[in-house]
């Protein structure tokens, strides 16, 4: 499984309008094909920063939800309110496993 | 909900240890009430670097993880471990939301 960590700092002036287009984003993302997990986490000490953790099946699927529409047109809109540069790091997922995530992904689809 | 990410730096001579011991601790973790994830993920550009993303249904549910025995076991071998200190960052989960974790939970319980 691979997993992204994308660090976001927002203006304050857009707050509102990021949490409207996260909430769209984490929406559709979660329905991409090998989509595990796209949470959106907002700190505890800072408001107006926020980290994206998004879990695909693999590498591949990471990198076709950069290529889908959602994801375009939250890239068109969203960079205009941060604050500083957003920050991204790849990451394995060693726990749980892929074998875990599969059977929950069935038993919610069965469901 | 209530997440917090843990950064780990590992000494590469404790690598196999840290391995074994951070499977034992996100299996244990896992069963905890309350615990929504307790992922595991390695960076892919340093495989010595760690993040933990430990979510929880509250504060409190986060706070009790840090009571149980195998926390203590866990913290009483695994910082002797590190290359550099840890770094912890608490965060509010905004997506996906309490309704649809504690839908899953249900989920696979009844599976």
């Amino acid at each position: 499984m691979h997993a992204t960590l994308v660090q976001l700092h927002i203006k304050l002036e857009h707050l509102a309008d990021f949490l409207s287009a996260v909430k769209v984003n984490h929406e559709a993302s979660v329905q991409e094909p090998g989509n595990l997990r796209f949470d959106v986490l907002q700190s505890r000490v800072d408001p107006t920063r926020f980290l994206l953790y998004e879990l695909y099946a693999c590498a591949e699927d990471a990198a076709a939800h950069r290529e889908t529409a959602h994801y375009k047109e939250w890239n068109a809109r969203v960079p205009d309110w941060f604050a500083s540069d957003r920050r991204a790091a790849e990451y394995l997922c060693l726990h749980p496993s892929q074998t875990v995530e599969v059977l929950e992904a069935q038993f919610i689809d069965g469901a």
